[in-house]
């Protein structure tokens, strides 16, 4: 069967950086380490005045198609996941694609143009999709682009403001791809949940706690339904594990308990049993507290042993790379991660190719997913086009007033004019309101 | 390869209908003709005070449930299309699912739940994900849920308030289905087009005229489009056309453009010729407008001949007979439209086993779908286990005072209270808020 997967891979990220430990956390009067290691995090992107969610997946998607020399014809698909849109009929896909029409000669008149929404996960859901329409045979020799785009902005004062981001990620989904394929298999844990919802409202309304709880309890559950299709797993298969990463402190909670679970009737749980004990099991507890207490002291013991910390090491930390310097893209998070981790492969001359990744995507509300991925021959190459560092480099360093401002001018409530504090260059900008109150953009070249 | 497509489908409406002529009409000072002749419509359907997208989307899936005997273990995914969303983040599917776990022993939390927008077409977005998903093997034997729901409410004294709707319908894709299989081939006409927006709002802005323009010219490419994979089609091909209807007064413009674009070059033009001429080509004209005027000249002609009316009234009107009554249903329509011609069928013992639906969707922003549809042995028990009759004729017929209250009611901008005009029974209910300004449901009995 011909693999189908990311052939090509693409971030772009807003244009302005807001430093947590050194402009936020004073003006918040915290103490840096808060933000550095509470949350992990030292840096967030923000979008400039003339930047949004199309702007920056035109952008991210007009970089792919250049460097994979793709005309609009060659294209059958474009998807768009978003929780951060902006009209609620009318799809991203559709703006995106008039934006990359200006400056190709083709157009994208056959290609099937959507949009997704579940917190977080549409991302994943989206690049699923693709995968499908291609496996079914229906793509007819195209390929898909699949974008994931966010201004993951809170209300001023909300205790997820420091936890902000903004970017789109592009992937190209296509046959024979050069950087990962993608399993058959998948494992999904799904509830209905009440942890961080945007009714009728732009900015989050958020149950800090419960939201933690859920993410665990839906991964644990989607890495039970993986490992029931696709039968055990043993932590030592994966080179990495890109998860949801809303800030990376969330990543390190997760990872021990995944890593819990991973383990369990394996090798490890036995070499471990004689350092930290065996893992508790319900059926040899009276009650379900006295569970759950010896659960954590087990968990606890886990995260600090050697063996743990060499796998968190070597298959997490890598992922949290670029989350600690733009904070949570949402949709486009899961993607952040894997990225992360294939450029420090790289970086580190790590023979990747043939080697498996294990993607643990998450939505609010709540739903997570896990499959895994097969690393290409040729992703090296792929990765080491992308201009990450680039990128990173030359964000605009705001002020905290500089920062206010740009917070109104996003703020959809708002009618505030904030002047641009970058020049835009080779790019997609937003370009004001037309008639219907559409928004209307330009490339500036 | 096995057939994938609709193995049953149900629909449900808002419990309230404003009747256009004799109610809506008298209060504009308008001839009832402009709402039944003009835009074909008699009636709208309105939700009650206790309805939402959601209630009507989880007693439609229950029925569906309920009819085909199924568990909450033999769904793999549930996908709603919407454009009424009240979150920005949260998916509709998780509230639909949350509803049906009230009533079910078992739960959906391995089932893959999401939510797409594109106006009107994102319901058969959805039919075409699931499709896909089972093509591409990752169903694992289980069923997809889609579901198409909408309210579809405008500005009071907005030109498309004649037009308004709500209602819901649920289909259930399966491998070897029951009702009809889907084509693998589809055509597509897509362009960024600003015809109908909802910037930030919960009602659309509309450029009526354009909105029209914009439909025909997508459906147009999207049928050359078909045309250019499946091959040469022709009128006779299809026992029937279900169109996304708006109102079935766009359906009878687009339909003679349709077979104008269908008997090109077939037997059937031909026999035309010797009484309204030869369709003009472009190449025959000095400029545009002379070939545009011959061309209105040539389809007013063929929309008179009785080959044109023969087919329109065996093939398009029978798909328009549930719109007449309940109005648009955003992406609900072509599905409904479907719906009315296998009843047409059913209730005139046409044997429709084997035969072909050509299947048009559409959606502002703009896009439209092209596929066929092939009828399947069980259709008509299928589709006579449909109680759609029944629910259409048990609404609570609005008062133009009542009509204007309920408005309010379901204005996300206003804060009424509405007494319920119906009393709700076996069918889920909207109970309320809770604390994040959720929105909750319960069942009763």
């Amino acid at each position: 069967m011909t693999e189908v997967g990311i052939d090509a891979i693409e971030i772009r990220t807003g244009n302005l950086r807001l430093d947590l430990p050194n402009t936020f956390a004073p003006q918040k009067g915290e103490d840096p380490e808060k933000y550095t290691k509470g949350l992990g995090l030292t840096g967030s992107s923000f979008p400039d005045s003339y930047e949004d969610i199309v702007t920056m997946a035109a952008n991210a998607s007009h970089r792919l198609m250049e460097r994979k020399g793709l005309e609009p014809e060659d294209i059958g698909r474009i998807d768009v996941a978003t929780e951060s849109a902006f009209d609620n009929s009318k799809p991203v896909s559709t703006y995106v694609a008039g934006c990359l029409e200006q400056v190709y000669e083709g157009d994208f008149h056959h290609a099937n143009k959507g949009e997704r929404k579940f917190a977080c996960i549409a991302g994943t859901q989206s690049l699923d999709d693709a995968y499908n329409w291609i496996r079914a045979g229906r793509n007819r020799g195209k390929a898909a682009i699949v974008i994931a785009t966010d201004t993951a902005l809170y209300a001023r004062d909300d205790p997820g403001e420091a936890t902000q981001g903004a970017g789109a990620v592009a992937m190209l989904i296509d046959e024979d791809p050069d950087l990962v394929s993608l399993s058959v298999e998948q494992g999904y844990g799904s509830a209905d949940e009440t942890d961080f919802l945007k009714p009728n409202q732009q900015f989050p309304s958020v149950d800090g706690k419960r939201s933690v709880q859920v993410y665990l309890a839906r991964m644990r559950e989607a890495l039970e339904d993986y490992k029931s299709v696709a039968g055990a797993i043993h932590p030592d298969d994966f080179a990495y594990g890109p998860f949801h990463t809303p800030f990376p402190g969330m990543v390190r909670k997760a990872a021990v308990l995944a890593y819990r679970n991973l383990i369990r009737d394996t090798d490890i749980a036995d070499v471990l049993a004689e350092e930290i004990g065996e893992q508790p099991r319900r059926d040899d507890f009276a009650d379900d507290d006295a569970f759950f207490d010896a659960l954590t002291e087990y968990t606890d013991a886990l995260s600090g042993t050697e063996r743990y910390q060499d796998w968190y090491g070597a298959t997490i930390e890598p992922t949290l790379g670029i989350a600690r310097e733009v904070g949570n893209w949402y949709t486009g998070s899961v993607h952040v991660a894997r990225i992360s981790a294939l450029r420090h492969a790289a970086a580190n001359d790590i023979d990747l190719a043939g080697q498996r990744l294990l993607v643990g995507s998450y939505g609010s509300g709540a739903q997570a997913e896990i499959h895994t991925e097969t690393v290409q021959e040729n992703w090296r190459e792929e990765i080491e086009a992308l201009n990450v560092d680039e990128q990173l480099d030359r964000r605009y360093e705001l002020t905290f007033s500089e920062y206010e401002e740009i917070h109104d001018a996003h703020n959809h409530e708002m009618d505030t004019e904030v002047e641009e504090l970058t020049t835009p260059e080779s790019e997609f900008v937003f370009d004001g309101w037309g008639r219907m109150g559409e928004r209307k953009y330009r490339y500036v070249e």
